[in-house]
């Protein structure tokens, strides 16, 4: 029942029209673990410069996070991103990317990071990615992230690490983009075809699909209105996911597990965007978590009854 | 249990990566009363020209659609499309639209018409829906559709419209295009003050949400992997939506027969798309809908038995 995650760690400054703020604690993993600690003892592996401090340790112990694996870089600085979302925050720009610490990154993992029964690649370069899975050879489940720029630039690196892993979790743009497919049904058993066992397309405002060799499954969003800041959703959703999965450990990671994993993903990642960086998950409680889901499960919920056709 | 759709009949020539079509019928009336006709008498009011002939009237027929209001404009020519889709069939380019006949038309409902149960007005100018929508006055559900030239230059009348129907279909862009609202859960909520008790927002390849007063539902499209020709399969959703409404006259159209009708309109768009034109609805059977009906609750469902949160 331990998940490890690999990935940034990060400062961000946001404009949304709700507001802006200068330094929300953020990243990949960061959004990930806070997300899974509702399930599961999670590990974070990632770069940190001299400017994180005790405030944002803490508040990753607040969730339980384990963070003995964080690597502090003595003289760096910490990951930094700026972005500003449009009104239809479905649009962002980019402002300011500094990789700092995370640009020269190795993830080094200590025994318990890599005995973890769970493991998630968060968005690193597929070759850091394929070290760290071949250290983890205890997991039951890894699954892993990426983005548009390793499509691009490193193709070929991670076509052979998505072979290594059970899981692929990525935007429905990025799997067309991937295997250069429009039909999102066809790029998913693309994908399958390379290795994995799951493959999920996270859909944004629209929800999430589940592709497995013989299943499919679907999940609408939770029906946000007001989406402050969606900086992270992706990993939140990924880490309410995996932490379905490290929550069960006895389950085969089949069907059922991963649908239940899909509606946890989707609640998570609600959560998520409804206040500026990982302050709402911060202030999360387990009993809204759960209502949550049965509300996901209503809105889901149709009677199949068979009508007199003609 | 009688069905009136109000609309354009039309000639269409489609271009896909699976070939062209010169001449195939089409237009928003025939695609949705070919899917409604599995569940009720359905009436066609909409105008053709000479160009439109037995052939054309004997596929009608032979889905059981009632062509008796269908408005012969003698020396006129039948409205004609021509549209090509990419490989990405989300993409669409029309490249020519002679509205011929359906320039004048004046929508004349026969009694039967007026007196249907259930009425749709199809995508037409909001002013002679409005006409229309006057003159059904023993209907139990009456729902319109529209587009963005309408919603650009005819947005009073359309406004107005909307408050004198029970149910509003739309594309989500244009919910949030209409209502200048990018969230779209807000979008169909201020559509809803409008007057409307139920809204649905088609959202393409991602499926569709239902949204009433107090209620929230959602459904994935059906994981089609080849989409041959997407055009009318929007009005598929509504002949079958609204199909399912009518054929349950005894029930309050209710959140859950609400419900059941956005299986039926997902799985008629399902088919549609299957093919060029109507041929995959014209040659389905009742077994292949209860089928995909079934297949479309075994996608959606989970088990949301709690999990032990931390």
């Amino acid at each position: 029942m331990s998940l490890t995650v690999v990935g940034s760690i990060a400062f961000d400054a946001v404009e949304t029209q709700a507001g802006s703020r200068d330094r929300l604690l953020g990243g990949s993993a960061v959004h990930f673990a806070l997300a899974s600690s509702f399930f599961a003892d999670t590990r974070v592996v990632g770069p940190v410069g001299d400017d994180f401090g005790e405030a944002e340790y803490t508040a990753l112990r607040s969730r339980g996070v384990i963070t003995d694996d964080i690597e502090h870089v003595p003289g760096g600085k910490t990951f930094f991103w700026a972005g500003r979302y449009e009104r239809d925050v479905n649009i962002r720009h980019t402002l300011q990317t500094d990789l700092n610490v995370f640009e020269h990154f190795k993830p080094s993992l200590s025994g318990a990071s890599a005995a973890a029964d769970v493991v998630f690649l968060a968005n690193i370069q597929p070759d850091l990615q394929r070290e760290v899975r071949e250290q983890c050879t205890a997991a039951r489940f890894v699954a892993l992230d990426s983005m548009n720029l390793w499509i691009d630039i490193a193709h070929e690196s991670l076509l052979r690490t998505i072979g290594l892993v059970d899981g692929v979790i990525l935007n429905d743009s990025e799997l067309k983009q991937l295997t250069d497919e429009p039909n999102l049904v066809r790029a998913a058993h693309a994908v399958l075809d390379l290795g994995p066992t799951v493959v999920v397309a996270k859909q944004g405002e629209y929800g999430s699909a589940l592709f497995t060799r013989d299943g499919y499954f679907a999940l609408p969003a939770y029906p946000t209105t007001e989406v402050i800041d969606p900086t992270g959703a992706g990993d939140s959703f990924a880490g309410g996911f995996m932490g379905c999965v490290a929550a069960n450990p006895d389950e085969e990671v089949d069907e059922a597990l991963l649908r239940r994993a899909m509606a946890y993903g989707t609640v998570l990642a609600s959560f998520n965007v409804e206040a500026f960086g990982p302050e709402r998950v911060l202030r999360l409680g387990r009993e809204e978590i759960a209502e949550r889901i049965a509300d996901l499960h209503r809105s889901t919920s149709f009677d199949d009854a068979p009508i007199a056709l003609r």
